[in-house]
């Protein structure tokens, strides 16, 4: 609840925005680490922002239909943190001066879930930009979602200060393109235009006419003064009436007041005392340390009461007369509790003898989605390949922004920032490529990653069986890639059965990126697998007769060869154990007895999968009973190529048999 | 050395594009596998290069002065593998029968050394158009420094075809906006504008305005109809006079003369027999499988060779007239022989008693850089952090065509793909960012990888142990993703001696990409680290006193830390081994005998590395021997968040002591 709303005289908009200033510098300086350059020279756009437009309230900065204010030049941390103090946030005094500190609320770069109002993580260039062209996605499909439920309980806009780098970043053009394509006209971007580099000025590198390249991606696109407050103002309100994404390009001056404004000096290094001090001076303060005008920072904080108090608290009125139903809905959209609830997956175990797994993946994920209606996805141009097709979810578009299949284009990067906007918007959702593409999204995954979002990424084609289309189409390293990232959950199931029990898991999940890595050809249909096993990463689908002679691990696509050896080497009167083990994260996360009795103590193990070693040396005695591929692939029929990789049954029943014998 | 010229009479162009058709989708009807729609719109195209312009000798496809050509839409490789047999390279019928069969000339996407005529390996979306900047770059920089020699020796044109998804990938935009500022005007791409997408129409997701954008980012641009073949002949001759780099927009009909014409349909599925029927009938050609029309391919050869006879053999005049010295450079060129001749690197190991692994980098590079001027590079706007500045180098540009400091701004991935160009254009090249943001280039490294082309990547910030900056600049997992992608030799060096060792072992391989990765603190100059051990990737840095108790591995960054837990464990009685190990990949190289002398058998083995586990559970018993990081890392003091990860001497101690106690 807001405190009661006060007059609004601004008086002391310049004190304020010194006040950022100021509170900024001395972070930096006392954390001895940071970046002042763009903190003293879009100090103006942050007030405009905080101050005049963002619809907000500091006491509950996790308020579903908060605007969202996105930092993608995340290295203007202390600015943020500044404006998140002026303006009543919950962080203290105290919390600044440990800017960069351990545990501290006031991290290096903005970190979501660490900071009360920091909306997302930021620092890699280019991926806040993208990720709010998500967000805006998101906050559309919400939008229309109530409202065709008869409530407008969402609208909200979305704003972002980017930098020179972050337009620089590819990344950040595929989500520029699509957001223009999608008319996604509640995103309002600030674009810091200070000329100036890490490396020096950008006329260096970068001497794109911006204005003209934003307009060729549909965008509208104004120009303003960084030290304009009144034009910062007006161009915010011109871009509200838009009917396209906004972009305003605001000239700064890097390091504004210091000594070295201007120059990349300034970019990365605190200031020096005696610059601090000067600055100071110019703009007519004490030289004291974290001294903050107390009418400033009351006045920062009235501007936000007035024009928030009353339509936040009629929106609380209005959320109060939802139905239960409605209200639990949006307050576990709201904590990002978004784990599927309907996981009566009705899918019929296919009657055919063989099933691709792209195909075993189409029909459950469809039979989730098509009891969830906040399950939504897309595809890099894929998903015809992949069939990650909703078939009954239509497209998304400006005019169906219910539409719940996005059609992300040959764009990997910006889906992947997307999908973790859409996250951040509290939608859940997936998005698809082929497994050799995921390399292209990997920055946006590994930030999924660290804000744990749960975002779906189902990658197949997923080892050399693709066969014809070559090596640049043939992962072999992705896997170990992804496994070794932290806090996500790698599945390679084997067929149906295991396809409903890793949906099933990843549904139940609230937190954490989940990928589903999926072969090309068809799979066998099998009786001995188990929707349950795969919860526990691993489990035994083939047992011993009698006296284990050892155990083969395998997944996925090659589960069907390990069977099949298994059965050759018991007519040889070898007694093997087969173990399928669609997730190692989830195996080493089960009891050591549960592992123990899956894999006994002193039995030979070997692992059969058709990508790196360095996945499973933790599980053999030594690399020569790995049956892996540590080469890239050849373009050839699928057949040929795993001959020349020797993942045949005869040359693995060999291989083992000579390491039994 | 050419035929004799005979006199051109294009009296068969329109047959010569047929034939280029119809072989096109007859290779994806054999192989049943295959995108003919690309294949059947732009054969037009490939006749206009190839037959009209294109500077080749297809009796020495890799005449280091011939025009090059890069598919980077690779999919439309039947139709490049059918424009090469009907110029006359060595590619039989047979070959254009094998397509997509294992090793055969003609794989699945264009593959680099495995077909005469192919520049560059492709298929990944935008690769092709990003390298293609490396090439001009290449070209300039090669032209200018002959030039100066007083040699006209190196001049020529570079030529791409590419798709919509190669412009809808941000590393096409990132070497687009590149090129436009380098003016680079003899690069000459063509866009396959055909409307469709695999997913569908383009129109779906992609409605920038190509013209408008390319202009904006400083590039000349045109439109031509795709069928009209003069239009198409007149825009390349406008091209080669422009300043700046060249988009032809060619408006293409995909799948052209087949039932599915303009449809998604026809993009990347084989053609039925009644539609190939049909279409030959259309095209007026027989309907019998591969069969060519002579005078088509007698008259596509004439004209090449009626262009480029007399010039390929002037050139071959000039070369024979110059110095040994100069040839044997240039066959070097061609060869891709770019390993460094001079490396007798001039460096005084530091005085000082700490020295960072950065500055030590960069007083080896340069040295090496000073003695060898084929070795240029550069950084994706943090040279001044990486230290990758060439101190005598000068700044790349259009007016600086030698000056050997690429500036690429924040753009990793164009950079990954440039490297590759430049390197193509054999030059011996680096690139340097911080080790999270390898993520960004992660796809052009692979390609490297897969063409074995000698890049040299020099990632620093190798850690947590980067502090501050927090997570996102923490690499984790890189090194671990690194390691398992074929190919790549990658050196983690614990201070200047092994630094040296690095870059000579670096500067001596003929192929293949190699990392050098970087700790971003100070770090010990020590005694016993050995240059020459580097090439064997792993050494002995401290052997035991007597009896060994067991052996640490470590490098980089952390090979201090280790040698320090090593002297405290002295004292308690534990006599133990260091192995500093700064190239897993060398070690597994070496003989048996020289790792069992290493790492003898039987002696218990710990692991000290500040990254991934995946990296090292061959070396250990099991994972409780691994002293490294699995978790993302916390923006803190490096101190701090080291010992949040138990990363300090007393933790680790403990830890080894209760293992061998």
């Amino acid at each position: 609840m807001f405190l009661k709303p006060k007059e609004t005289n601004i008086n002391n908009e310049n004190k304020i925005v010194d006040n950022l200033r100021a509170l900024s510098i001395d972070m930096i300086h006392e954390a001895n680490s940071g970046h002042p350059g763009i903190a003293l020279g879009c100090a103006p756009i942050l007030y405009t922002i905080y101050g005049k437009h963002l619809k907000i309230n500091p006491e509950d900065p996790d308020w579903i239909n908060r605007d969202r204010f996105i930092l993608s030049a995340g290295h203007a941390s202390s600015l943020l943190y500044a404006a998140l103090y002026m303006s009543g946030y919950h962080l203290s005094l105290e919390d600044l001066k440990q800017f960069r500190s351990l545990h501290s609320k006031t991290p290096g770069h903005p970190e979501y879930l660490v900071t009360p109002g920091v909306d997302m993580s930021t620092g890699p260039l280019g991926q806040g930009f993208a990720s709010s062209v998500g967000i805006a996605i998101g906050e559309s499909y919400l939008r229309e979602y109530y409202k065709n439920h008869g409530h407008s309980i969402i609208d909200y806009y979305t704003y972002v200060l980017c930098s020179d780098g972050d337009l620089m970043e590819g990344v950040s053009y595929e989500a520029a393109s699509l957001a223009g394509h999608l008319k996604l006209n509640k995103l309002i971007v600030f674009y810091d235009s200070n000329k100036v580099c890490l490396d020096g000025n950008t006329n260096m590198t970068f001497t794109v006419d911006i204005e003209k390249y934003f307009t060729a991606l549909n965008w509208n696109v104004m120009t303003v003064d960084g030290e304009d407050l009144t034009g910062l103002d007006n161009a915010i309100t011109k871009a509200k009436q838009s009917a396209l994404p906004n972009l305003i390009i605001v000239n700064t001056t890097i390091g504004k007041y210091s000594k070295w404004e201007g120059t990349n000096q300034v970019h990365g290094t605190p200031l020096t005392d005696e610059d601090i001090t000067n600055i100071k001076e110019k703009l007519g303060m004490r030289d004291i340390s974290f001294t903050v005008s107390g009418d400033a920072k009351e006045e920062m904080q009235s501007m936000i009461q007035n024009r928030c108090s009353e339509i936040y608290d009629k929106w609380q009125q209005s959320f109060e007369k939802l139905a239960e139903e409605t209200k639990l809905e949006l307050e576990n959209i709201k904590n990002k509790n978004i784990s599927l609830p309907n996981l009566d997956i009705n899918y019929e175990i296919s009657e055919l003898e063989t099933e691709s797994l792209r195909e075993s993946s189409s029909k459950v994920l469809n039979a989730l989605a098509d009891r969830n209606p906040l399950l939504i996805g897309g595809s890099a141009d894929l998903s015809s390949s992949i069939m990650t097709n909703l078939v009954n979810g239509g497209n998304y578009s400006k005019d169906n922004p219910l539409g719940r299949n996005i059609f992300y284009g040959v764009r990997e990067h910006a889906m992947g920032a997307i999908m973790n906007g859409i996250s951040l918007a509290g939608i859940r959702n997936f998005g698809s490529t082929y497994l050799s593409f995921s390399d292209y999204l990997k920055p946006s995954l590994r930030l999924a990653c660290q804000m744990n979002l749960p975002n779906i990424y189902i990658f197949s084609h997923d080892s050399i069986s693709v066969g014809k289309d070559g090596p640049t189409h043939q992962p072999v390293e992705q896997l170990v890639s992804l496994r070794a990232t932290p806090n996500l959950e790698v599945f390679r199931p084997a067929d149906s059965n295991e396809m409903i029990g890793t949906y099933k898991y990843i549904a139940k999940k609230k937190q954490g990126p989940s990928v589903i890595v999926l072969g090309r050809n068809d799979t066998k249909v099998k009786t001995n697998t188990s929707i349950t096993g795969v919860e526990k990463g691993a489990y035994i689908v083939q047992k011993e007769q009698k006296n284990i002679s050892a155990i083969i691990i395998s997944n996925g696509e090659d589960l069907d060869l390990a069977l099949e050896v298994a059965s050759g080497l018991q007519e040889k009167g070898y007694d093997l154990r087969v173990v399928s083990m669609p997730s190692i994260e989830l195996f080493k996360k089960q009891k050591q007895s549960y592992r123990d009795e899956i894999l006994p103590f002193g039995v030979k193990v070997f692992v059969l999968e058709a990508a790196s070693s360095y996945s499973w040396y933790e599980f053999v005695y030594n690399e020569k009973y790995l049956i892996t591929v540590d080469d890239f692939g050849y373009s050839g029929d699928k057949i040929d190529v795993l001959e020349e990789f020797s993942f045949t049954k005869e040359k693995i029943t060999e291989k083992i048999e000579n390491l039994l014998r």
